[in-house]
């Protein structure tokens, strides 16, 4: 749960500063290890379009997306001929990498295979820049694109891309239509570990609850006692404030937000679609005021305790105190 | 290859770091999903002396440590009655974790503890600080432990430790024997991914070997062309300076590092066991000069290019720029 949370927050994170250019994918190389799948199915609820994942695509159903590799570029004794051959393969979803050897040369090839392609009756996709100067090449290459008639022709571009640089490229006008994200997106570099912990809250003991806490050595460790409930303030349809409060302490006009999902050790509910999660962590995203939606520097969302739970905890930290530090 | 370099070398680097004390990998509940079972066994290549990874255990065959769970000693009414049914569980390897309340407090009841376990013939191997001044409270807990006559009792330490946090222990001359690292070791935060590559550098033609090379808009991201070796000249047992070199290509004096492990698609060497890895790792490590062994702004290890490799690299550039940028 820690992990897909942390993918699934910088996905989000990266789909918001691409707004509304799609985000494919790209990651599978750098994934740490047999975690590929569970990282792209994490990118995908985040809000990524497609995914360079074959597996994630047979096993999960995630549109699938990719562009041909430097590799095949340079296989050819030129690289006009890798664009052919490519296309030949890919009639009607051909997108050529451009940055092989030098983009704007690549661009111009592109408009050969891509005129040629017209007279088969087929439109080349797109091209890909993957290093370089990417908000100036994607003006440029727009201009050589436009300038032979190709204005249907997408740019995609890649090459260690993040929130923080695809922020920047939107606000330099770059003329990118698409985004691959690899690295970043696939380990949640530089922030790889989402450190939730699961700590024991309660125990039955002889037919009733007994709430427990963690106190430790610094304020931040320390845990929260009791069975809890989670509520939500909304106004104007935008989400206000959260309060936990005690399982049994009822918050006038907000909406509980726990559900049932495991009893007695088995699943109890019923589990929703990968598609409905992606929409709900859509939903929930739209919901959450602007403010918030920064880069760095967001100011946090505010998470109150209920006044019965904040008694609790003093009573407990009380008792631990007299039993178990001055005894 | 790329995950399992980056996490045995951090491994390496918090090792390092250690000055000879154990590392115990706890990390599992941070790993980036499946991802667990490739990580611990590269943390234990890296020179980690256990995991608390069961599974890495059974399947891999890597000592298996661990401690008791905050939740463990939570879910007794008190603390000591949690530290006896451990030392009746575990009378012969009983860690005991002491910071659930306070630290110094915990330390006095391991101490309770120690010696019941004493007048049964068992020794409490050790205690387990994870939270607050680790300096600090381990001076504190050995005069505690070394008053009662449990000086054989071993102090461990956890707690979002990573190479640099140890380091800066050591030089404050905490009492610490064993360090648990998690979070930090299993993700290589901050740096979780390790960018490594392929690229085409040859193809068989028509029954001849043609050298290939991929240029793109950045020098950083431009590859060597042709089949390659690579040499290592060392002094003294120590490591010197690697020089890559063309494979018909014979450098003096220096030792041929490549060996074939993959031929026409299979593997064509010994696979060498886990703990024979383990020792090589050692070896190298040892024979690497102490100036490239410091955190951080250490010099970068020399690796130049045989004359060969440069001049066919100038071919092909020159050859590219001909045929595919100034065509």
């Amino acid at each position: 749960m820690n992990f897909s949370t942390l993918i699934a927050t910088k996905a989000s994170r990266v789909v918001y500063a691409a707004k509304g250019r799609a985000i494919a994918e790209f990651g599978l190389r750098r994934a740490q290890g047999d975690g590929h799948l569970e990282a792209t199915r994490a990118t995908y609820i985040g809000g990524c379009a497609s995914t360079s994942n074959v597996m994630a695509g047979k096993k999960l159903g995630i549109p699938v997306s990719g562009t041909m590799a430097h590799s095949f570029v340079t296989s050819f004794d030129h690289e006009i001929d890798s664009y052919r051959a490519y296309a030949d393969a890919f009639p009607n979803r051909c997108f050529l990498l451009i940055d092989t050897y030098n983009s704007i040369e690549g661009a111009k090839k592109a408009v050969i295979v891509g005129k040629e392609l017209e007279k088969k009756g087929e439109r080349l996709l797109g091209v890909r820049l993957d290093s370089g100067d990417l908000a100036l090449l994607s003006k440029e290459v727009r201009i050589i694109l436009d300038g032979a008639g190709l204005d249907y022709v997408k740019i995609v571009a890649s090459g260690d891309l993040n929130e923080w640089k695809i922020e920047e490229l939107m606000k330099k006008g770059a003329r990118i239509d698409m985004f691959g994200v690899g690295t970043e997106l696939i380990t949640g570099r530089p922030t790889p570990a989402l450190d939730g912990i699961y700590k024991l809250s309660d125990v039955m003991e002889r037919g009733r609850h007994v709430p427990k806490m963690k106190l430790s050595e610094e304020t931040v460790k320390a845990t929260l006692p009791g069975k809890k409930r989670v509520w939500r303030f909304s106004g104007d349809g935008m989400f206000k404030k959260d309060i936990i409060s005690l399982e049994d302490e009822h918050i006038d006009n907000a909406n509980p937000l726990l559900e049932l999902v495991v009893k007695n050790g088995k699943i109890a509910c019923k589990r929703p679609s990968l598609d409905k999660i992606r929409q709900m962590a859509a939903d929930n995203f739209s919901n959450l005021p602007d403010k918030y939606k920064t880069l760095d520097d967001a100011p946090v969302y505010p998470v109150e305790f209920s006044p019965g739970l904040v008694a609790l905890r003093e009573k407990i930290v009380e008792r631990i105190r007299k039993e178990e530090i001055q005894a």
